[in-house]
Parts: structure tokens; C-alpha cells; sequence
């Protein structure tokens, strides 16, 4: 089973993938968990590139970067935890190439980042997706004076497209269970693992 | 004008274009040349996670790096330089990635590649381009003992589809003039300048 976890800086991904992580281990469960971009030696290289990078990346290369080491950590080692039965916990996946790259930039039409995303996966779809859904001051007063990457460094303009792109994506998507951010973590948390439950995982 | 040239490893691309290259600046014609991939500080860094990586790249990774790559060169200085009225030479387009990747490796259907190209090239096209036409046996004679990057070192058989590949493209494109690269270095030089002139460029 694929989970994966969507969302700008600052909802609380991290903690809610560390929470559902250890809640399926103390259950016995086989679980694996990856960030993107990186979670292989050449995707690590390619993370290096794009959120460190001194000169300026161009827009559609930033896409193609962003899906070449998705499909990277998808063919070296998701499909085949999938296939061991392994539950992979991810903490983003395509929903972020188009919510940030084709609303939030606006760098390619949405077609063709789709047509994009589905290379890039390898043709492989999640089975459920947590949006934490936050707005733009309030994951900024979280992120507080933390030293910004290169895309936390985009502006207020460019995430208000992005979390717009989420927004649109989770109405179109079934898999997409949109959680509100704002609420304590241990409350997401119980969401969470009641919606995991109903996919006849014991956690 | 975009002028590409291609052909496997030992066709002899790169004299013909040091020899193209010479031959524009003595008629002080503006000229730059490139080679694929690389071309841009990031390129650089993605040709080398290409050609020198100690880890296995994953097929389709491999299209989504060229196509990065190729991008960043086409958005970061070729686009500029046609519009200043610079004539640019290619070490390789996207024709190689579909003769390499797409042929060779069969690692995604053409339609998705060319989908891709379109994308990475930024909707660009070459005016013309020069595929030098040789044999695996020869070429490999005339590389001789140098040493392999990952690219040269995938085999025969991958080679031979190749070339079946850049056969393809040719009949299929107009802009594509199929040159014998067992020919002299001299008689290519002239068969490349006269097809040049035709573009009403005074080499």
C-alpha cells in the first residue's frame, strides 16, 4: 500500500508521517518511508541541484529534475516494497509537482505535467493521499526564522497558487483526504490511522 | 539558425562541427557551439550524474535527465543566442534521445519521448540538422581503446538499434540530410558547407 502526504512547509507532514510510521511498527506492520526529491543515491544528487543550487534553474527544468528523481526512487525501490507487501509512506509525490510546478509557477500547461507525473511514477497511483491543508501566514509563522531553501524561498504569491493547486486537485482526486492542518496533531493523527484502518490495515 | 548534428560515438560530429565552426568565424559569422549534455553550470552537473554515476540509473530516469539537461541549455542560452541572430551548433539533440532511448533502450513508447522532447526543447526545433551516418563495427574500430563512459559502454545491440533509431528519424524528417561518415573528414566539410549556404548563410 502507497500513502502519501501532500502540503506546503510548515502543515505538519513530517510529524504526521513519523506518527503513522511508528504507529505501523508497533503493529508489526513492514513500513518504509521516503521524502521526496531523494531517498536513492542519484535522487539525493538531483535534491542537492534543486533546493541548493547557485544559479538559476529554469522553470521546465526544474520539473523534469523534480520527475527525474521521482521515477528514480519509484523504480529503485517503491515498486519493489510494493511488491514485498511493504506499506511506503511518502512525503510528497506528484500531487506536488502539479499543485507547486503547474498552479503555483505556472511552468508547463497542466496537461503535460500530468503526462509528466505519469512517467515519472512509472504508471503508479497512491492508494490514499493526506492533504494538510494550512493557509499561507499561519505555515509561515510555524516555519518561524528556519533558513529558507530555494522553493520555501518562492514568496507569499507563489504559495497562494500552490495551495489553490491543492485545493483543485483534492476535489478531482477520490484518494485525496483533505485534513485541517491547524488542528493539534495528535486529533490529525487519530484521522489518519481511522482512514489507514479502512483499507484493512491493523495499526 | 539551429544547426544539430548527430550520429553514435566515433561518427565524427565533433570535428565536423570544429570544422563548421571555423569555417563561420572566418567569414565572421556569430557563432557558439554546444554539446549535449551540458552547456550550463547545472547540465554540467546532470551530464556527470549521466555518464559517471557509480550508481544503476533507471531508464526512464535517464530521459527525464537528458531532457533536464537540455532544458536548462535550450532556456538558458540557446533561446537568447537565436534571438541575437547567432547561428549555434549542437553536439547532439533531441534526435539522440530518441535514437538512444527510444530505439536503443526501448525505455518508453516514441509517442511519450517525443512528447518529451517537445518539452524539454521548449517547443524549438533545428533548421537543420546533419546525422552522420556510420557502422557500430566502424565506429568502434575508430574509438579504439579509449575509455568508456556509461553511454559507449552499453553494447552492440544497443548500438545497432540505434542506428536503426537515427535511420528512422531521417526518412521521417525533412530538416535531416544523412551524411556518409566514412567519407573523408574534407568531403563531409564541403557537403555540410554547401547545405549551409543553401540557408543563405555566406560560409
Amino acid at each position: 500500500m502507497l500513502i502519501t502526504f501532500e502540503g506546503i512547509d510548515g502543515s505538519g507532514k513530517s510529524t504526521q508521517i513519523e506518527h503513522l510510521g511508528r504507529a505501523l511498527k508497533s503493529a508489526s506492520l513492514p513500513v518504509s518511508i521516503f521524502r521526496e526529491p531523494g531517498g536513492t543515491p542519484v535522487s539525493e544528487k538531483i535534491r542537492e541541484l534543486l533546493l541548493h543550487s547557485a544559479t538559476e534553474i529554469d522553470p521546465v527544468t526544474e520539473i523534469l529534475l523534480f520527475s527525474a528523481a521521482r521515477s528514480q526512487l519509484v523504480a529503485g525501490r517503491i515498486m519493489n516494497l510494493l511488491k514485498q507487501g511493504e506499506i511506503v509512506l511518502l512525503d510528497r509525490f506528484y500531487d506536488s509537482t502539479t499543485a507547486y510546478q503547474g498552479f503555483g509557477r505556472n511552468s508547463l500547461q497542466l496537461n503535460d505535467i500530468r503526462h509528466l507525473n505519469r512517467i515519472a511514477a512509472h504508471n503508479i497511483v497512491p492508494d490514499l493521499t493526506f492533504y494538510l491543508r494550512i493557509g499561507y501566514e499561519e505555515a509561515e509563522l510555524r516555519l518561524g526564522e528556519r533558513v529558507k531553501d530555494r522553493m520555501e524561498g518562492s514568496g507569499k504569491e507563489f504559495y497562494l497558487k500552490t495551495i489553490l493547486g491543492f485545493d483543485e486537485i483534492s476535489e478531482r482526486e477520490e484518494r485525496i483526504v483533505v485534513l485541517d492542518a491547524t488542528r493539534p496533531a495528535d486529533e490529525i493523527h487519530r484521522a489518519v490511522v481511522e482512514k489507514v484502518r479502512e483499507f484493512g490495515i491493523s495499526v
